[in-house]
Formats: C-alpha cells, structure tokens, sequence
C-alpha cells in the first residue's frame, strides 16, 4: 500500500501559472469563485485530467464538484452523444415523452431501482440540484400538510430561496435579503463529539409539546455533508433519524445530490445504512458527462403532485438522458462501487499518514469512498494548501464554514497512478504551505 | 397576404395517433403534464418540425415555450458542438475560465450589449430561468437592503419558492406549501382595460406613507406576460415604470427568459421600450439548441456580490455556451429580427381574421413579434382547439389563468410555409372544436 | 345655528404653559409621545375638561384618542366605581365568571345586540385595541384555513405584530423590525377620488387566478379611518365590501375599537349601512371610563375557540365591568345618537365655513358624527393648528399619513357651550398659524 | 415547621357547589377557561380569599396567575384609589404627563431601580403582558437590525403574534393560523437533566458559521418558566446565557412578567443570579391591585425609540399608577423578599414531604420563592387534584406542556394559617385524586 510522501516522487514543476483573465474581470460578474482559486483558462479535458489554454495538465480531485464522478468527456457516453446530435435526435421536449427519456426511465429502473428493491417514482425538475431540493419540499408540505422541514448544521442544499432556507452557511443564508423561515436547524451527528446525542435531542423536541418546534413536514439531510466540510452521518444515526420520522409521521428526504451516483460507493449514498427515504434528491452526476439533469425519486404512495405543479424548461433535458442512461452501465455489476471504496480507502489511510507526519495541521481525516476530507485546524492553511496544489497542477477545493477541509474528491473512475500522483502533489503542497506557519 | 383558410389546402390528415406511454405512466411522477397534451413519444427534430416513433410529423408552434427560437438542431450550432465534443472540449466546468466561456463572453459583449449602447455585467445562475429570477431578486434585496419585491397580476418568473413568490397563478402558488411572501402583485397594464391606470396607482402606494406598500427593492416584470396569456405592456407604460423606479430609487428587473433572444423582435424585448433595466434575466433560448443556460445581466454599479455569494453547479454549461456563442451570428444584423416581426404581423392579421370569422370564438388577438395569442372567452375552448391541433399534426399550448388563450409561438426561424401550414391547420381545429358548442 | 367666529367670543388668554417636565425626561422612555404634544402634567378631569397641576383648563376635543366618548369621570359610573370598590368587589379575575361580568353580559345583550338584531358571542381578549385586533385574526384564519388578511390603505389596527402587519403606516410598520406578511393593503374607498372603484378593483383579483391574491381568510376595516386621515368609507362601498366577502367566503371584521361606542352616532359605526360583520373589534371607550377593556363580537357559527385558545391575564377587569355596564345606560334610547350626530353635523358645518373663509389652508372636511377632521395641505399646518390650540387651552391632535389633519373628536357628552368655546379656540388657532405661512 | 397532614386539620367541608352558569355559556365565547376549572361564581375578595355569589370562601393558591402578589384588595391601595376617583383624578391620559404617572416614576426610580444600582428607561406599552413583550422584541430589532430572537423550550411569552412566535405551546402555536418566524427555541436549563449543558449547545450554533443559526437580535426568557411547568434556571445557567449575549452582542430581554414584583422573593427574579437584563417586561402585579398595566424596562443606551414608535391607548391608567405606587412601600425594606422566601421554603419543604409520603403521584417539587410547582407524572393527575382542591375551597391551577404540574402559587402577603391551610386542603386532595389510580 501506498506511503505517505515515501513512494512517490516528488513533482518539481511548480508551474507558474500566467494567464490573462482580462475578458472574465472586465465582463464577467464578481459573483465568479472557482476562476478565482483556479486563475487559469481550460480548454480541454478527459478523464481526470484537465488542460488549460498554455497546454498545462492538470489532475482533477474536485470532479466539478461531484458533477464527474465518470470523468470529463467519457469515450462511451462521447460515442453516444455525438451519434445522437448527428442523428438530429431531439435536443429540447420540455417534459413531452421522448424515446430517450424512455430509454432512461426503463434503465434507471432496470439497473438502479429494482436490483435495490426500491420503488420509487421518477420525477424531473429543473435541471439543476436546487431545483430538486425545491421540488421535494413543495411535495412534503403539500403531503403533509405541514410547513416546518428539519434540516441539520452545516447543511448545504442549493442557493434559491426554499433551498437556501434550509442551508447553514451563514454567508450563503445572507445572500438571500429576506428572513429564511418555515426551517428549523437542528445538530448533525457528532456536532458535538460525544456530548450530545443528537437524535435524542430532536425525539425530546418532537415528544415535547412545549418545545417550540411545529411538527414538521420533512427532515432533510446529506448522509456526508460536502460543503459542509465533509461530516459523515454514522448509519446507526441515520437508522435513528428515520425511526424518529416513522414515528412522527414526517417524511424523511434524503438529499443525495453531492454524494449520491456512487461517489460513497453505492449508488445511493445511504445504501449501506438499510433505510429508504421518501424522497430523493438526485442531480450533479446523474447527468453523467457534466450535463444538466435533476431527478426527484418518490415513494409511489406519495407522488400527489397534480400535472405541471412543478414545471420548469430544461425538464426534458435529451443528451442528459443519453449520457445518463450510457453511465449506467457502470452499474451493471458491483465492480464500480467496490472500485470507489477500494480507493476511497487508499486516500483514507494516506490523508491519515499525512496527519501524522505533519502534526502542524492539527489535522483530521473524514470522509466515505471517494468523498475524504482533511480537516486542518490552522486558520487559512487549507487554502493555502490548495493554492499551493494548484501551482502543481491539482485541482482542489475546500470545504467546511471556516474553508477549513480540504476535499479529496477525484472523478470516480480516476486510476491508481492518477490517485498516486494527486496524493503525492497534495503531500508537496502540505509541506510548503506549513514551511510559512 | 394570406387571408384565413382562403388560400391554404385543407389538411385532411387528422391521424389518430396511439402510442404506448405505458413507460412514462408506470415510472414517471405525475406531476408531468405535457406529454399529457402530447401523448406521442417524439424522437427527432429540425427546425421547425418533429417526428414521433411512428414516423408522424408534427409542426412547431411551441418551440420549447420559448427555449428554441433559433428552431430545433440548427445545422450550424450542431456542427459546432460536434466538433467541441469530438474534440474532447471541457464539458464541465463550474464557474471556472474556460476559453468557451471567453469566447461567449467576447461575442455576446460585442453583438448583443455593445451595439446596443448596454452595459452589463454577465453572471450565470444555475442554468434555468427560475436560477436567473432568483440570482436578480437576492442582488436586488442585498443592494437595496429592502425586503418587498413589486411584480404583476398574472405574472410568471419560476417555480423554485422565490421566484414563486412573485408568480401570480393561484395553482402554481399553492404547490408551495408555504405562505408566499416579500412580495405585492399590482395590476399590469391593462389589467381594468382603461378604468384603471396601473402606473398611477402605483404611484400613489408609493408616494403615501400610509399605503401599507412596503418602499420595495425591486419591481420585475416581463413586458409581454407569456403564461399569463400573452398580455402586452405599452412602451409607453413601460417607460412609465421606469421613472417610477428611478424616482424612488427602486430597481428595475426584466424578466426577459421567455420574450427575450427576439421572440418580439429585437433582441431584448424591452428596447423598442426606450428603457434600460437594471438587471435583465435571461434563459430559455440563449442556450440555442435547447441547452440548458441562464444569464443575470447586472449593471455594473449595481455589480455588488460577493465571490460565491450566488452559485451552482452547472453555471458552466460549456455545450450551451458553444451552441450560444454559434446563435449569435443571427444578429450580427437586424434582419432576423425585421423577419420576426414580418412574420409576427402575418400571424396577428390571420389571427385578426379567425376571431372576425368565428365569432362564436368570443377571441381577441394578442401578442407583440412571434408571440402571439389568441384569447377565446368560451370555457375549455382553447384547449379543445389545441388538442383538435395536435391531431392534425401541429404542437400548440394554451396559457392565461384559464388556460384560454391559445398561443401561437413558433421558432422564429419559420419560414412561411410552414408558418402558413400551421396557420391553416389552426383554423381547421377551430372549425372542428366550435362544431361541438 | 353657530357661524364661524362671528357669534363666538374671541379666548385671548393665550396662556404660556411652562411646567417642569423633567421626571419624564429622565426616566421615561423616549418613545413617550402625546406629553410632546401637550406639556403639561395633568391631574385632574371632568366631563369635557381636564386641569394641569397649575390649575390651567384645557377643553378636551381628543377624549382619549377615542377611549373617553362618555367624557371624563362620568358622576355615575364614578359612583358605581366608588361602591364597588368600598364594597371589596372582586377586581381582578381573569377570566373566571364574576357578578359583575355576568351583569355586564346581561346587560349588553339586553341593551345594545339584541334591539339591533345583532347575534354575537363576546369574547373578552387582553383589555386593548390590539389585543382584540389579533384574536380577530387568529379567528379567521382558523377558521378558513387561510393565512392572507386584506386590509386598507391608511388603515390603524394595533401595534403588536399581527395588527401592525395590517396597519398603512410606513414609520409604523417599520418599527416592527421583521417583514410584516400574510397581509394585502388594498384601496379604500375614495382612494383614488373617482378614478377607481377599489371594490371592483378587489374583485377582479378575487376573480382572477393569476391575480397573484393568495384567497385571503378575513376583510378588516374600519368604516372611518381614524389614525389614517379620517377617512369615511360611504355606506354603499361597505355593503358592496360585505357582498364581496359573502361571494367569495371571506370573512369580514370590522374593527370598531376607534369609530365604535357611539363615535359616529350609532353605537356600532356599520349600522346605517345595513351590513352584518362576522366578528367586531371593540375596545377604547366600551371600558367607558378609560379603563382597559377589549370585546371580540363572532357570529356563532364561528366561535370555534378550543378553550383557552387565546388568553391574557386581565381580560377580567371588573372594574371595567362595572363602568362599561353602567355606561350602557346611554344607550337605553335614542337620544344620544341622535345628540351626538347633531353636534357632529354642527362641528362639520363649521369646518365648512372655516375652509371656506380661510383658502389659505387648501382645506378640505372630512367626518361622520363626531369624529371630524380638517384636511390641511399645507405642509406642517396642522401640527401648528394644534400646537396654537394647545397654548389657548385646547387639545386636539392630527392625524394621517403626513399629519395633515386636525381631528375634531370631543366626548359626546360634551355640550353646546363646551363645542362652541372649543371651535371658536381653533379658529383663533388658525388664525394664528396661518399669519406664518 | 409544619408536617404533611400531620399538624394540619383535615377540611371536612367538600362543598357542592352548583351555580347558575348560564348566562356565561349563552353569551361568552367558547374560548373561556378558567371558568371551567372554577365553574362559580365570584363577587368579592380580599387578601388570599375570594367568595362567590353562594357565599362559599375559597383560598386563593392562583393569585390572578401572578397579578396578585399583594392579594386582592389590599387596604392602603384600596383607600388611595378611593380617594383618587372621588376627588376626580385624571383616569385615562394616554401617555400624557399625568401627575400620577410622575409620583409612579419617582417613586419606581427611587424604591426598586436606584437601591440596586439598575439604570433603566422606563417605557409603558400597552397595559398586558404580550404588548411589553411585542415592544421588547421591536426595539431589540431595531436597535440591532436583525430579525431572530431566540427563546426557549416551554417558554410562554403571550398571545399576539410576535410574543406567540417565541412562545413553545404547540396547542397556543397553532392558534396564531400562520407560520410562526424569525425565531429559534433552545433548550431551557436542565431541559435535558444533566445529559446537555444548553449554554455550551447554544455558543456552538453561535460559533458555527455554518450552524444554520442566524446572529439573533436578542435572547429573551423567564428567569422560572410559569405556564412552561414552574423550570427553574440556575443562576449559573443565566449568568452564561449573560455572557453569551456580551460575547456575540446579542440583547438579553427577561420577561418578569409572571415572576418579577416580589414572586420569588427580590422584586425581580433576576437579582440573585447577578445578571442585568438589556430590557426587563414587566406586568401583572405591577399593576398591584389587579389593575392592568404594563412596564418594558429599558438601558439607557438603547432606549432609541422615535416618539409615538409604539404607542396604544391605555398606556396611561391612572388608577393602575395610583396602586403601583401604594404598593412599592412593601419594597422600602428587605422585610417582603425574606418573608416570601421563607414562605416559599416552607411551601417547598411541604412539598417534598408529599412526593415521599405518596409515592403514587411520581411527583417532584420545583420552584423558587412562592412560586412553587409539584410535577405529577401521572396523566390526568394534576387537573384531577386541582379539582378536588376547587370542592374543598382552594383555587389552584396546572401548568406545564401536559398540564401536568400543580402549581403552588398564592398571593405573597398570604398568612402562616392561610398557606397552611391551603396546604392541607391540597394534601387532601391528593388523597382523594390518587384514590381512583
């Protein structure tokens, strides 16, 4: 198994990397990031691998976020894209029938949902993962009858206003300009180490009529919160959560965006945990080749939606149906999801040998299958690391309210040599960023 | 010109078409609701023109409710994602540079904005036009530090809870699930015929302190209400609006995603107005071949965000950006939008002529370009026409609050064949649905 | 009958007040407002009058912003006060059964809903207007299910949150320091002049499902808008109102804490217009001799408050049992209807001939019974008006949006003597505010 | 001291009291309550007793829910008041100086503020509870210009809408008919016995930039929660909570409302914990004779309300400033806080002996001065021994989210013979309720 530091080279380039920006500075809004962290123009790319315009390579451990856990540009899915632009098969039907959409249907529930015993319905909201998260909480309410939806600390699920309301970042909740209500923040798993277990403290708020908490229409939640800094739910907290909603009668939405299609190993990231939400939210990687697609998975008993309650333009979004129904076939077996865990262990035990090497970063290791986190406790010195990784050629983010973890988070499909690589840039990048502490 | 049902061959097609939807029924939600109006499963498309599975051709009078002015599968736009894709291009890349985006940039600087005398800076929401709505309403709130945003009587602007907030239907209000707040609906032009100056009595809220009228952020509208039923603002009451916001120091934002990309006209709906709207949203079809895109154009002072403070996934559609930056040759000069209104008129005169023909329709022409409707008082009518339409081989939706006006929305790229083929077919379902009143 | 300052003799006293108001600056708060307006320290009051502590006279044409329409330390109602007192009676009981609420109840029943054909429950909330304000909301909203309430332009119902959220006034409103929602302003009669016919207005919304007019559950206005301008709702308006909630299952509350208890003549402002609210605000002077008292009148059919659904701790106040029984006296027979519209018609013909005599004050009349005002354009007037009044000995205050104006509201017991020397004051007071324009 | 029913004599009266009640069941709403607990009744009272219309005496262990702490009819205030009325002191003044409302001022400053060294502006909302609550909660957002406040689990604030929205009661929630916002309910003290320190829980969410909680204008809460079932804060607790608020500059509000005026012997609950309150409500016994009136106690510093920012028509009860002022002698020496004490302890030690000698009731006592609670686990238990205690002549009530605690809580200047009285009376009717177990 793979060394921290020992077995790999080291990477000498240090690119600098100079590129002129101008056009994004002078006509693209100051909302832009992500060109910020990454000042470089791309122009290419294929499986984990990226080339900006000066022919620089670079390794992807951010997978658009979690939108590429096939890779950039798949040669299969490619094949089938261009085959169906060629053919002039329809590009837009807004949610009118289409035999691509057909086929994917028919897939879907072929390789995903029936091997795993589930029955859900499909639904398709706007193309983007706060559409889904939107669409899931209109239908509780609606269901219920209820406003209130319970979601946890550091919750992360999408910018528009429903979305928004159930999300922790205090930056991103700012951004809204008007109170963000009908929600209810309650404490993720081990938000206080050991101190509180919070599942009982939600049942004492549910039990109690005094509490000041309305019973509410849904709890919503990420098994691994991403944005969040990585924070892993224990499966026997998330069997909890949902004995509570059963108990209560509240629908339990599980918001599988992020870390969903594989990215903990299983399809579904709450697989290994035995429960099955009512809702499900899916978008990021379903569209398989960085492709617009939401999903929402329902409980048939639940699917009350009367017709175009819930509408939106790019439903119907065809090269998506076709790059996701192509992906699929990595499902066929169990290979895939043995693959990611097998990785995702690899990474795992190397950030953990990185801890311990470097006890300046007062560091923590967190994360399952290919969703690991390092969570550095020195002000500013996950940036720093990343900038640092970027200068050599590895795309990394950070993660958590204090920009405080950085994510490990390579396209799923990324080979040994390519992780190897990534990680042994990530241990350069350490080394430099605390040489300044 | 071409007078109603004269000089056009009656088709006599009327083909009963039986498709097996059984898929969708089974594992699709029921909250799809155009493959109900629809139910053929379409398989190919160009231009103006779709094709079932069964080899049935239909015409487009839709057009993707807006999303495909430039026609389906342009074979320009096409050869250039062809390209890009063959040639590895990166597909996805979150809100990073990359030399597609650059190039969109330059271009829609160059042909749209500069020409125009516009300054504005370009921010991508989530690429929907529910994201864009959402984007231009937080922006609004956080510059103004005011809650109340002012929209319209039948307006529409999306589905996720702020943007629903300021939507008028009472159906796809009440799928939020929550009261629907921070905001006041005021009556639109028209809105009482001419008992009622709208722009007066907005005044009038606003200039009194004891109205209850909230000073607001913003006032958003559409200058012609697409699902509200084709209503058209005067310039002359859009100029209106204007001053009154910039009397009181209120932001003005035109909701332009679905009457924007030239479905009146020129580019931006609102130049003929005179007026220059704060923010501008944009969807639909500056994604071109029906890629999912969305565009918040901000004026620069007005530019205040914070990196990240809005964000999304698929910000970085670079697919949408390709096929967008091929769409803009269009308007490298003014004829296409002169062809629009050419053809715009033909339409409002024959639909002029149907409404003199059948009075039993009660009907009223609508409409400004190629957005064009057709309002008919008789109950139910409206839809009864469509669906005669959609037998005979040509694709029409309905809007208003009561689904009462049918509209006539083609791609712009028509030609006047096929313009005058659905026209004729129009007035053969009119004949065919006032038979049974 | 009395002509403007002709058959009046001139009060040349102009007495210079200057009391020490230190105490109050000191330890009140600033939020202390009417001690501005008139400064002086009261300690004494009787019938029409009140005295300072340096034995100067003030003719009372305020009666407590409404709350003393039986004048001051009514002789009988003192006695009955003195009795009970001397006598040990219960004074404080929340809302346990006392004799003297018992006799209360009789005797309301008796003497003011049954001779009017009237049915209603009463319920007692917390003893002031506000409290009652937001019981009748609580109400309605429980019972139609609904959250929306629509209320009026320049209307005053409370200064809690769920009143002030239905209340015009912007400096009001903002104090509230949260978005104030589930509420819609619309125009109350007359608000436009002739223009617009606000009740066709609101049923075009009401009509409309794409109004963006969410069903609201309740109407609530005042007949005549005290704090908004002395606003007068014509009879006509109201019933078509009252039509309108009928049509659509609304329910109509009309707030008569201000207007009630015989201000307008009538002992409920809304007879002469022959409606039939579904719940009635009553709070100021049914407690009679300003002490704290607050009634929610319901239909039966609408009673359906569990028990203890809403509470306060002095909604048993038996001393204002005692008072507001023996006040009822009043209303025994007509005459003090009929009185107190006499005197109010002779107040508003007196207004008359001042706007008339004095063009410099853009005045205009506005009023029913004795609850008149003096619309004054002029920026500032009215506050001047006052503020001479005051130094000549008498109390008056403005309101309206922009203080404009002068509200001639004396208690109804006041006589012709004490009305005379009052209007002859402000006529001087005019003079004399009008000299600095 | 006195033993559980050993020194006490039994009460053999049980009295079958049989009242007409029904002019209350024909003409008050449904929403009455504690008419129901106590169906007689009631024309006089004097110190701890109250008498019906039957003549029976009754002990008084309710004290008006806290209104009462000086008992009924107090002698000395009695006169005052007396005197007052007859020689026509001025009643009702709005907030005018009056020269009652300046000797109240005076003599407030000088008894209760001045000898603890508190510097407070003092403020007169309208006279109840919920409106110095509301008035509280819009200066804390003013002054801060945010929108939450957080309270805590079963605390009870009042019954308008914004006092209702920090309020825990689920039953009093649900009352309000609309969403209850910009609010977050913590847990009290203890609300997880020892298994959550509450303070810690509460910084955490402070802290967390990403904990979903937004930066709150204020932290409000009862000192010992009354209507939540008589929970007891630690002084350590509040002394954090008080730090908290420094650290992050957050506004402390303490709603004395129940518990201030002497109940747990100092005048305000909170002087023992060695805490100062930004804000202070004050109600109730304030008004000392069951006189409505109301006090919001505010710093200096942020007394920043413009004139007339709130405001309401019985702000200025005279008659209530006459008995406050009377009753602020029992506060010129220590001696009222000790013998509250050592009534409470008696009270309290009385308790504990019953929960051990009945084993059956799984009881436990909580409490602080007079206001002592006897938590009864069985269900239905605590209305069942209240009951029996009404029968036998004592008025007693229960509180808690179940209705499950007894509370012990009799006017302070109650008698060794009256409370032991009162306590036999209970003993016996925990004798007789437990009987039917």
């Amino acid at each position: 198994m793979l060394q921290a530091s020992e077995t790999l080279e080291v990477d000498k380039s240090d690119k600098t990397i100079q590129t002129d920006m101008s056009v994004f500075e002078q006509l693209e809004s100051e909302v832009r990031s992500y060109c910020r962290s990454f000042p470089t123009i791309f122009t290419k790319a294929k499986g984990y691998k990226l080339w900006d315009t000066q022919g620089n390579e670079f390794i992807d451990f951010f997978a658009g976020a979690g939108a590429l856990n096939y890779g950039h540009n798949d040669p299969h899915i490619k094949q089938k894209l261009l085959d169906y632009i060629a053919d002039d098969g329809i590009v837009h039907s807004l949610d009118m029938a289409t035999s691509a959409k057909e086929r994917f249907l028919e897939r879907f529930h072929e390789v995903i949902l029936k091997p795993r015993g589930l029955d859900y319905k499909v639904m398709f909201p706007g193309p983007t993962g706060t559409n889904t998260v939107e669409s899931a909480l209109k239908l509780a309410r609606k269901i219920t009858g209820r406003e209130t939806v319970i979601s946890f600390t550091n919750a992360f699920h999408g910018m528009t206003l429903g979305s928004l309301s159930i999300t922790g970042n205090s930056f991103k909740r700012h951004g809204a300009g008007v109170p963000l209500n009908h929600s209810v923040s309650m404490p993720f798993d081990n938000y206080f180490d050991d101190e509180l277990d919070s599942v009982t403290l939600l049942e004492r708020y549910l039990e109690d009529k005094g509490s000041g908490l309305d019973l509410p229409a849904a709890i919503i939640l990420e098994t691994v919160q991403g944005e969040g800094g990585i924070n892993v739910a224990r499966f026997e907290w998330l069997k909890r959560i949902e004995e509570v909603c059963r108990r209560f009668d509240i629908l339990l939405i599980i918001d599988d965006v992020q870390v969903g299609c594989g990215r903990t190993g299983p399809f579904f990231s709450f697989e290994p945990a035995g429960i099955e939400p009512d809702i499900v939210c899916l978008s990021k990687s379903i569209g398989a080749y960085g492709l617009p697609l939401a999903l929402t998975l329902i409980k048939p008993q639940y699917d009350k939606w009367a017709p175009g309650e819930h509408n939106g333009t790019f439903r119907g979004h065809n090269l998506a149906f076709i790059a996701a129904t192509e992906a699929l076939r990595y499902w066929e077996t169990d290979e895939f999801a043995k693959e990611t865990q097998r990785k995702g262990e690899k990474v795992h035990q190397f950030l953990k040998q990185l801890v311990e090497k470097y006890p300046q970063l007062r560091g923590e290791v967190r994360g399952r299958g290919l969703m690991q986190g390092l969570a550095v406790e020195v002000e500013g010195l996950a940036d720093q690391i990343c900038k640092a990784a970027f200068k050599r050629g590895l795309i990394m983010e950070t993660s958590g309210p204090d920009s405080e973890v950085v994510k490990v988070m390579p396209p799923l499909i990324i080979d040994d040599e390519g992780l190897e690589k990534g990680l042994s840039i990530l241990e350069k990048s350490i080394q430099e960023a605390i040489k300044n502490l």
